[in-house]
């Protein structure tokens, strides 16, 4: 499978469907829907919603069943850049290649569109189960599985680490703990939505499971590692802002070659994880070469 | 009825579940869960859980069904008031007698730990239908309507109409939109809340919806009003502050005898909407004529 036609294909109809979803840029008061279409339709890969698409593929669901949910998670992820962008947090002025969401709305519309964002996300979780053909139960599900991922267990609490770490001690555990909850929650909670809904069985959900697991892993390792060796014009945002901020990475912490070997095993456990799938799974397994091949 | 007395039971039952839900102040990342903690274990009235449960027994439900529900909601109405105080936007020091939440635990904390109530909110929504008797599909619509409510159609749009408005025209129209989006919509969510969960008709449910709008509107006049003439110390938060961040208010625009006025009409028209329900809705009624006695 050529997986970047297949990514940039679920990418193009993920678009579409956030462009349906998110308030019409004129419906007042504009400027939060501005700050919030700026804040989404800036060219992510959309590698969530992707997942929770292709996920559904591997247990034999339909794309436009899972479509709304998979919009809902990429919209929480996005709530969380421009968050985590903020000058209280990480201070970020560049993303994707544009000037962060504050950069241009200010601060407080900043804040609001991702309180708007996240708002929205759960709104078209709970759509996906009263506007598709999709068990109510298993939308439920989803919406909580999610709100876990989002959570202080999940992504606020990893950003709470992340942001606290130069005081904290023990680096090598607080750095994975980060990466679990900051990434790979959310990328986990994406596979078991497609999965979910798609009315996988608890043998093959279990399987997606540790795909997700693994999978997030190897992605923020190499995140870690772009951010040191990284392209400035191709990453979209400033390189080395991990090791000014005095962050925990892998690199920083084990050193570029261990961090690399470390994303390539975790990517190769992602691939195994869903070896049982045969061919429905091939998006899946291409996503998790795709991390060892990322240079952006 | 006592209504005081009726409110301050609920409030207790309330505050119990909260406490119960809110991840335990322990629980590492420590930070995050004290923040959560302390912004919302800190006295509030609950009149909006309250008035979920109050919903949900003027139409024969049970209380237990909709207190998940109801915690719920008030956790997306703490997550407001963290994220309306913070210095980027209203900038209060102090809410319910004590020092705003980025005042003590800093503003990085406090942005993260409204993320993370409105989160636990929709958490808590969705436990509703998977934890309860509640019927799944209502508790998906329930979802869908506080969330509605929440974003920019609600309480994000009311909230940044609310900081714009010194730079706004037409002042008349502007406050009652203002109004009815930042305070009105999750009243108006809380008791269709209560009321779905419960199994209201068609009927009932509409005229729980008056209810709430013209509840909301009368509980937010007054809240003006007592900006204006009311006692810091009772309050628990600065007097005046309104006026002095020149913010469109009732009093402001038509004086304070005909913000009176208007307050006194709509909590009559919230209690004629529930004339039908008999001794049912006795906590209701009570709680729309408490309004117009409020001094904090």
């Amino acid at each position: 499978m050529d997986f970047k036609a297949a990514l940039s294909e679920k990418a193009h109809l993920i678009n579409q469907a956030l462009d349906a979803y998110l308030p019409p840029e004129l419906a007042p008061p504009v400027v939060i829907h501005q700050a919030m279409r700026y804040s989404v339709l800036s060219g992510g890969k959309r590698l969530r919603p992707a997942l929770v698409l292709g996920a559904a593929e591997a247990v034999g669901g339909r794309v436009e069943a899972v479509l709304p949910a998979a919009c809902g998670i990429e919209l929480i992820h996005c709530y969380s850049l421009v968050h985590d962008d903020l000058p209280a947090m990480d201070d970020d002025d560049l993303r994707r290649g544009r000037p962060t969401t504050h950069k241009v709305f200010g601060e407080a519309i900043a804040i609001l569109a991702g309180d708007a964002l996240l708002t929205l996300g759960f709104e078209l979780l709970a759509r996906a189960g009263l506007e598709t053909d999709v068990s109510p139960v298993d939308a439920l599900k989803v919406v909580r599985e999610v709100a876990v991922a989002a959570g202080t267990e999940g992504m606020v609490g990893g950003q709470v680490l992340d942001i606290k770490s130069p005081e904290a001690g023990a680096p090598a555990e607080l750095v994975k703990e980060i990466h679990r909850r900051k990434t790979a929650a959310l990328f986990v909670a994406s596979v078991r939505t497609g999965a979910i809904l798609a009315r996988a069985s608890e043998e093959a959900l279990a399987a997606l499971t540790r795909f997700g697991m693994s999978f997030g892993l190897a992605f923020q390792i190499t995140d870690d590692i772009l951010d040191v060796v990284g392209e400035e014009a191709r990453m979209g945002k400033r390189a080395g802002s991990d090791a000014r901020q005095k962050k925990l990475t892998y690199p920083a912490i084990f050193g570029l070659a261990a961090a690399r070997e470390r994303a390539r095993a975790a990517a190769m456990e992602a691939v195994a994880a869903v070896e049982g799938f045969g061919s429905a799974a091939a998006f899946l397994r291409g996503a998790a070469e795709f991390i060892l091949t990322r240079d952006y």
